[in-house]
């Protein structure tokens, strides 16, 4: 049998490292005269909660939800009529998402100054009882000196979505100075030019933050054929409820899934299991707000990641696939703070991470901005994220032995292909083949045909850019 | 009598606001029975700690005393002729100091990875029970590569002083990467040329950070005759029993007292006695490590301060004027927190702040490096700070109508005039007098005679800078 034991490392209560030592006593059968209670194992750590459908609590307690009632929205939608307007950008209305579905939570709206302060000096929020909740980014809505004048001395102000209609109403208004340098230094770690989120959101911005509470109008949608899969954190954890989840583990992905992706969430399927869970769940989660542009698409990954679940690599009975709304930061230690509090809020009370989360190149240096452990180590020991277990993985490599995706072993280093995401789409790009087993066939072929479409087009763009 | 009230702001759980209300009824006549027991005055309020001699606990509970005690000094100095040996700046040598003698407590020696990571993220350290100390500024040790291989594998070094001589042991030591960008932009906010601690320390340091435990084999003195005023945690602690206070004020300051800071800290008496406190005692607390070459050095400052008590400005009965040997960052919201956190582990239990505390101009752009406000709102939000009353003083100017230094009065501006550092410095550069009132004379002439005496010596290096 295989007996897993959890250690816990001083400093990083919340990082849980595993030993499995096997013996070769075959296990014991346990008799359960109820199938439908849940079985405890003999190797479950006593420490472990209890099973139950609501796995972790939202933090603050209560998960927010700033979607006016039906009954409201007609005097509301009247009233953002009569209020001065401030036109978002596509960015700026991903956030109202955010806010409004309570992935934030207890976030209920745009940051105003002391939430700001506390998010950029200490990545956590106070709470009323003295508790913290983090809060790694600063989630803020910048205006320049005309908006500013427009908003006066209103106290409440209407929110249009970037053609034009009432998206919401901010209320209770704060507007405060927006110190691009500063936010940037302390959130990116750098201040060099070239940052994708700077460059696209920061740097045309206004210098002014405007906070306030959010009273959103409706539902934020996209009609791109992907909002069924953008459930709100309620509607996950009622789906974990529904299927009689006993632990959610929540994998934050950018990039298609290759078969190192799959084995790692299989392992940790195996090992929870070990721990004597009886029904992990796991959560596909790929970002679905702003990327950088040569990341591959949102509605190209949806499909990729669909064929993955068809061709059996991960288990569907035992998947939940659906869309986490935030734009990408890339701020690496910082940002995944955020990817794995939003998960609490949406019922995970597993997180795995691994070599450097929410990481990419140095905008101008030959190095990675992050170091690839900061990320994890931050993670494990970041205020207010005690109560999510995280779940750092061993690297995997393509194993040029054994001919598939495994996990890496320093001992044969010499063996093993290391496949980044960059390496990944230029061998899409180029039309050549991955190794066998680095990916399902299905899968690679929805590549192949992105990076194929995007070559036909840029003929018709060489012209334009070559005028420039 | 006056009755002052304790207000506090939702948020801001250890801001305290006095409002004060006087009436004409005369204070009730208090008998007290004994004079060495305090009296507790009926306004006291009583949620207030009740008066004792040990006014607020270190962080993490015991004050951290890392100097060998004297029978084990030998051994332990020849233990270090043994170890591969590391070579201390001026700087490094502070550093040693202040850590040594438990300002920084709870932390015992130099910085590893996961206590630095703690600072730059999150400007705090978990301690094993789960709670939170404050730590926002990394206090590091750095090293070069030929240094690096010098430790090669070996558990402990040892740290020599500037002028060579076996200063202390570092023990288990951890050698991880110093990236400069990343530390530089966490802390200040920016990452502009110019910072007076960034070029002076880290922009020449090495590209590794070594932390371990520390062994100090014996007091730092500076032998620059002032080595009395640098009393030590412990010794402040002891000296505010000796005195039976049962308030202790704090002022951090690195510029002159002038009558502003004087109205402030003698006002902030006054309400410490409103509030029922019988004997608080102010720490005149002016920083003696590195300062920008443009501050006033500590000797003349010290020689200043002391004409400042002379003179009766301040009260010598009441006031303790000791050298916190730490060096200046001018890193604003970030190190005022460390100003506050090290005073609270002195034995100090109210903190005054003022506007813009360790700000300056920022070094490339016409404006200041921080918000003048953000300093206070951070402090009063600062993880690990909560027990620590904090007083932020409302701005003192020279009131041109009253002919003395006064509260800044909105309603009539234009009667005050603001005397900023650099003015100050001007003024006594030019051999031209501040307003009178401005700063008591004996004071004042410690000050021109410290700019004469740099224009006596500016004719001799100004042929040596022109023929540059």
């Amino acid at each position: 049998m295989s007996l897993t034991i959890k250690l816990h490392i001083p400093y990083y209560p919340n990082i849980t490292t595993y030993a499995t030592y096997t013996s070769k006593i075959p296990p014991k059968p346990i008799y359960n005269p109820n199938p439908l209670l849940p079985l405890t194992l003999t190797t479950r750590n006593p420490k472990m909660p209890p099973i139950r459908s609501s796995l972790i609590d939202p933090d603050g307690g209560a998960l927010v939800d700033l979607v006016v009632p039906d009954t409201l929205r007609a005097s509301k939608t009247l009233e953002a009529e009569s209020l001065p307007k401030l036109k978002l950008t596509k960015i700026d209305l991903e956030w109202v998402h955010v806010i409004s579905e309570g992935w934030a939570t207890p976030l209920r709206g745009f940051m105003r100054e002391d939430e700001y302060l506390q998010a950029l000096h200490f990545n956590s929020l106070r709470m009323k009882d003295g508790s913290l909740v983090n809060m790694s980014l600063p989630i803020v809505l910048a205006i320049d000196d005309d908006a500013k004048g427009l908003v006066g001395s209103s106290p409440h102000v209407a929110l249009l979505g970037p053609d034009g209609d009432s998206v919401a109403i901010l209320r209770s208004v704060e507007i405060y100075k927006h110190n691009k340098e500063e936010r940037i230094a302390r959130t990116w770690g750098t201040t060099a030019p070239g940052l994708p989120y700077v460059e696209e959101v920061i740097t045309p911005a206004g210098n002014w933050l405007i906070g306030g509470d959010l009273e959103v109008l409706k539902h934020i949608k996209y009609n791109d054929g992907l909002d069924n899969y953008r459930l709100s954190p309620k509607e996950l954890r009622k789906e974990f409820d529904k299927r009689e989840a006993d632990a959610v583990f929540a994998f934050q992905l950018r990039n298609p899934v290759h078969n190192g992706h799959a084995l790692l969430m299989n392992d940790t399927r195996r090992r929870l299991l070990d721990m004597g869970y009886k029904n992990p769940i796991l959560l596909l989660h790929p970002l679905g707000g702003f990327t950088k542009a040569d990341d591959v698409p949102l509605d190209v990954r949806m499909e990729q990641h669909s064929k993955v679940l068809e061709d059996g690599v991960l288990d569907p009975e035992t998947t939940i696939v659906a869309i986490f709304p935030s734009p990408m930061h890339y701020a690496g230690p910082t940002e995944v703070q955020w990817h794995a509090k939003a998960r609490i809020n949406a019922g995970a009370n597993f997180y795995i991470v691994g070599r450097d989360p929410a990481g990419m190149g140095h905008p101008t240096e030959k190095r990675d901005l992050y170091d690839p452990d900061h990320g994890k180590k931050v993670l494990s020991m970041a205020p207010g994220l005690e109560k999510l277990n995280i779940l750092p993985f061993r690297v995997a490599a393509y194993d040029n032995v054994e001919k598939k995706m495994a996990f890496f072993d320093p001992s044969r280093s010499k063996d093993f292909l290391f496949i980044s995401g960059t390496k990944m789409r230029g061998y899409a790009r180029s039309g050549e083949n991955p190794p066998d087993g680095f990916m399902c066939p299905s899968g690679w072929k929805v590549l192949v045909k992105y990076y194929e479409s995007l070559q036909a087009e840029e003929p018709s763009q060489q012209p334009a850019v070559l005028s420039a």
